[in-house]
């Protein structure tokens, strides 16, 4: 359900249709004191004991441990396999939230109630859920689908302009991939991307979910379509580790991804100059330029490859033959990026720069 | 896979069918001691590496802790969506590792070598995984079939003669709830439950496994005839938990359960008195007496209900109308199994006895 003042109606109404005696709120603190006893107010109308877990906010709490502090409260609770949990927050709330239904009890109905536009574009449709590993990023995880996402699109009125802009980028990303009318749509509204035009979120939202939700039903065990969902993640994922995950949020990072993706596409002759032109356009105003250490073409490779020992290695990257294209290019080979990379920077200044003392070093 | 010499010739067929890099076998202390390096050897003909890692043995360590002594060696062997696990061991190894092979990574492939008879017949069919919390047995689980089971009977050779017993209660239950002819098998061959005869138990093993298939592929989440196989756990249960689970095994509380149900369907006109003598017959020499502290009526439904708080409630309990033919009782009160159980201590007397302390006390 996507639509601005459905926490009161649609939610209740949802979340009634499936509980029966208790429901488990799921939350952070931010979330918590931006809207304390949001959840609660919306489903007191209910004959059911409403409960709520306040965790501690960010992706470094995504863990076994935290995961525990939501089983000890179902516990207490006395809660049972009719229990139902509702995640309020961020991806970070959803994934962990959607990981405690899959696992307890063998599984308990869930809900996501997002309240970034990341989590509602993207990590509240597709079904998977995950904690972190200390050495790997959501290795401990389930695929268990929500009972049912309301996306109360006011709960993006408290969303920090940078945020938004960072869950932008995804839904961006669903429109080059798979919707040249999503895009299309897209390029028409730029205006509104700072507002707070509901009509026009909606829109935009329900698209972007739409392809998502397509991909993912196709293939929701990621065999081979849902791998297109990875535009933009392979130079993404290089600036997030090469800048130590802290200083560009991860949609930042593909943003800057996408553009190069459709450039190397372009470059290869696969995607049109006309349609990268119409990338390029949309997406350069919104980047947030990228400062990084220096690097060389081998740890270019490294970090393209996800730290692995495969040495000459190659990837599965994610171009495009046209907008609303995207393809798997097997076997690229980060040698064959890194020339295009050196071009990239050169045709597209101000994108990706390098930090002075770092590329004094390198 | 059932039979006597798999471990070197099957094991390594179907393990080799599905691993391509990397296999960790679980296995507990008391396995590694009696076997070690046995499944290490066993696979060391394929093209594979094989790593093991060893967890306390016991009931006790079935929690997220060790869980998470399975996933670090896992992250640390860079292990991958490809890697395999393999339980080696009893119920405690095969939930606890089926449980890692459900989460990491969203899903890899296990197998089972159970090596306890209970493990054979019970937990390593059914897809059901699950660590313990410390207020919920199986709280935390998740269902999941693994790819294959083979079960080793010569591994029974250094099985306990009480630990073989306590499992042959639960393969009896398979008998007495779907399968007179098992049942018949089991009566005409009691003079080899003590021994060795692998011949004999390749058959009662087989026959006991296809009926918990046959359940479980019929309703593989539990939402009704799965039940059945709780045949004898009301009673049981009751034990366990008033002798504080150290004083006798799942299996013996089972055992002692399934005389009082058979007891209970035979009172209530549901089990013709002739199949009651038959399973008596086969049962009573097998039981280990039972002597708990005294009960009240009062703590006697408590108990009954899993210490639930639902006062007034009743059960839904596994009763006989055959042999052969459980069925669910439902709404079956507390209130009207304590006389019924009085009178099973009076007319199957050395069954279960009461503490002189605690029977003075209560």
């Amino acid at each position: 359900l996507i639509g601005a003042g459905l926490l009161d109606e649609a939610l209740p109404r949802v979340v009634g249709s499936v509980a029966r005696e208790l429901v488990l709120v799921v939350t952070n603190e931010t979330v918590a004191r931006l809207y304390p006893g949001r959840i609660e107010r919306a489903l007191a109308g209910l004959p059911l004991r409403v409960e709520t877990v306040v965790l501690p906010d960010g992706e470094q709490y995504k863990t076994l441990a935290t995961l525990e502090r939501v089983f000890d409260r179902l516990m207490a609770l006395e809660a049972n396999r009719k229990t139902v949990l509702v995640a309020f927050g961020g991806g970070v709330i959803g994934d962990l939230t959607g990981f405690a239904a899959a696992t307890f009890m063998r599984g308990v109905p869930f809900f996501q109630v997002p309240t970034t536009l990341l989590a509602q574009v993207d990590s509240s449709v597709g079904g998977k859920t995950a904690v972190n590993h200390r050495l790997g990023k959501n290795a401990i995880g389930a695929f268990r689908q929500p009972h049912g996402v309301v996306m109360e699109l006011e709960l993006l009125a408290t969303l920090p302009e940078r945020e938004l802009r960072a869950g932008l980028f995804e839904l961006i990303k669903h429109g080059i991939i798979r919707d040249a009318e999503l895009f299309g749509f897209l390029e028409a509204n730029q205006r509104r991307f700072a507002g707070r035009d509901w009509g026009f979120w909606e829109e935009a939202v329900l698209r972007s979910c739409r392809v998502k939700a397509a991909v993912v039903e196709a293939d929701e065990r990621e065999a081979d379509l849902r791998a297109i969902l990875n535009f933009g993640h392979s130079l993404g994922h290089l600036v997030e580790t090469h800048t130590g995950y802290a200083r560009y949020l991860h949609g930042e990072a593909v943003g800057v991804g996408m553009l190069f993706a459709a450039y190397a596409s372009c470059h290869w002759g696969d995607l049109p100059q006309a349609d990268f032109q119409r990338i390029r356009a949309l997406l350069e105003p919104l980047l947030t330029p990228v400062h990084m250490p220096a690097l060389d073409s081998r740890r270019f490779g490294t970090l393209l490859m996800h730290d692995k020992k495969a040495a000459g290695g190659s990837l599965r990257f994610v171009a495009l033959r046209g907008l609303g294209a995207a393809f798997i290019r097997e076997r690229t080979a980060p040698t064959e990026l890194w020339p295009l990379f050196g071009a990239f920077l050169e045709d597209l200044p101000g994108v990706i720069g390098f930090d002075e003392s770092a590329a004094a070093a390198g």
